[in-house]
């Protein structure tokens, strides 16, 4: 609101693209939980059947760690942003695309844990939806810099953070897809490692 | 709440109108991924299996697509109004309707696009919900033209823009969906062409 | 957060009620869409298929609008509302239970309407979901001006058209309940009616 | 927005940790209906097989009221907070981890209840999720007491009052889930009961 005062030519309000991309995150991240089940008819013997699904949990806890950690780096950006334009808002489109896929790749993942061959197809597949989620992380990042869309009183050295925390997600979402196609189980860890780094507090605060 | 004190005879505030808006298309858009899926069993060829769903994958990029250009629209439109009135609730209201409508004809698409006559009406029926949502989001512009609603100091050549955009977008549902007719495969790339088409800037920011 | 500073001692900010109802609100409306369904390998005949289901497209419709007005009427409510205390909190969480529950008696309908003696039983749970959303409503509105919850510069007129609004939307549920334990699809043809009754503008503007 | 002129060294707005968390809230709330279901083929004796619906939808009511519980204590809490830190921010995912969790052990609940040795387990899950919820809450809280991060004018008796309902929310679940081991059926009532406890109004306003 206030800021259509401000700039009065701006297409797009910040705050309906804040409100729309909380709701995505939101969603997709509640709902990887539909992709939870335990095999009907485990009445025998549930709590053996519960516990086999660790494949489904662990899925579930990387893939809820990875929106978690995009939700708040988008929540840090969009904060420091003085103003946004329509180049940034469909960036921003393009990140909720990808997010919103994640609940597929991660039922596919849960799926096939346990067969030999597929499940290195499907932490590639999972691998490539986290790379892909960092990557436009980055590139709207990168975008806001380049013009100028950052607040001016923003802490510089933050900013920089911000930055250079993207970068080495980046690779190490590239470096864990490579070893998943050998030790797709290390991927695994892997990707849930890097989803935990972007989660570390920026600023120190 | 600024808004009550503005217009304290206005039924309902703007505010719940956008809040309210921005989360059905936000779980409209997250819910379309609940169409992907690889049927059970694909672990001997996963890869394969997975590559063969890529009518699904295109159904969900156009479908997205779609969405978020009404989305954007709908952005733009409330944030050029100083005010709306009940009947523009009301017409909201449709608008969701056949927005919320959208992951079912989504799923119709991936389902039976393998088919050679059953595509066509699949097609036809997709093509018809996104004809929908575009007409009745024309509507919803002409009428807070035509009842005043648009704020004085809109840029008017921004509020001309967005009329002239819509009125293409229209044009281009109705053609394509009577090419699905013929070639229903092309269909869905226009479909997906016009809804980019609605995505392109509005005042060139 | 204006809030906070003119109630310090209010436990509960209006703007979390409405942001969480509004959302309550928003994806039970849309989650309506994961009812409509055709038969699995329907290819052969798609469009019969499709218009075969036209009982769940008019459950769909008809649950729509009173989800819809629902929200709508909330939203003129709380817009009338000077505070909020932990007894309209509770209230309304017992609101937003019966409208969450919606899209099951709203399957329930459209699976069962073809079978002469279920849809009775079908028809009668879905009014009593319907009438139970009202009612609370209807509790919802009279708390709120018994204990004097309502802003002093409301529109007294308005006020009272909201009450005498919901009364006869009360009225109307049970007599079409009745009416549908006898001849079913008039009743869900009240339903929409009395739906679009509650839709219609207050204080006509 | 107004935190960010007041807190520019903050790396997170409270706007959108309370808007993320308040749509993760109302989407797990709402999912929960999606476990509602009546056997294919009822038609005969819909209204019986309904009825026989019951422990579904007592384990519906149940997980609404901890979820409607928790959404309502954590709108007091962040009510009463002046800002919040990184750390915060991080406890809080977590928290909507276990939240955004409990459609799942909800469900096998619900398909459990009449398998008299399965039950125990899927009640023991349950409660451990309830458990969970209740207890991050309280780290939450104890967290943001200890970091200072209260607000210094928020009323100290009100302060005091969500810190000791919390740790007897705590006792009652743990107490109850070791009866669950015994008799499921009354720690299913016990948690329902304890929900509600913490649904009580704080400040007696």
């Amino acid at each position: 609101m206030a800021d259509e005062e401000q700039h009065p030519k701006l297409g797009l309000g910040t705050g309906r693209i804040e409100a729309f991309s909380d709701g995505v995150f939101a969603i997709a991240i509640t709902l990887l939980v539909l992709d939870l089940t335990v095999p009907a008819g485990s009445g025998d013997d549930l709590l053996e059947r519960f516990l086999d699904q660790w494949p489904s949990f662990l899925a579930y806890i990387v893939s809820f760690a990875i929106v978690g950690a995009a939700w708040l780096t988008h929540s840090v950006m969009t904060q420091y942003l003085a103003r946004i334009d329509s180049t940034f808002a469909r960036i921003n489109l393009l990140l909720l695309l990808v997010v919103s896929l994640l609940p597929f790749p991660t039922r596919l993942l849960a799926e096939y844990i346990r067969d030999e061959e597929a499940v290195r197809v499907a932490v590639t597949i999972l691998g490539l939806n986290y790379l892909m989620i960092v990557l436009i992380m980055w590139a709207l990042w990168r975008y806001a810099r380049g013009r100028d869309l950052v607040r001016p009183d923003a802490d510089e050295r933050e900013v920089a953070e911000l930055t250079s925390r993207l970068t080495p997600g980046l690779a190490g979402y590239v470096v864990f897809i490579v070893i998943g196609l050998f030790v797709p189980i290390v991927a695994v860890i892997g990707f849930l490692v890097v989803a935990l780094m972007l989660l570390v507090p920026i600023g120190g605060d």
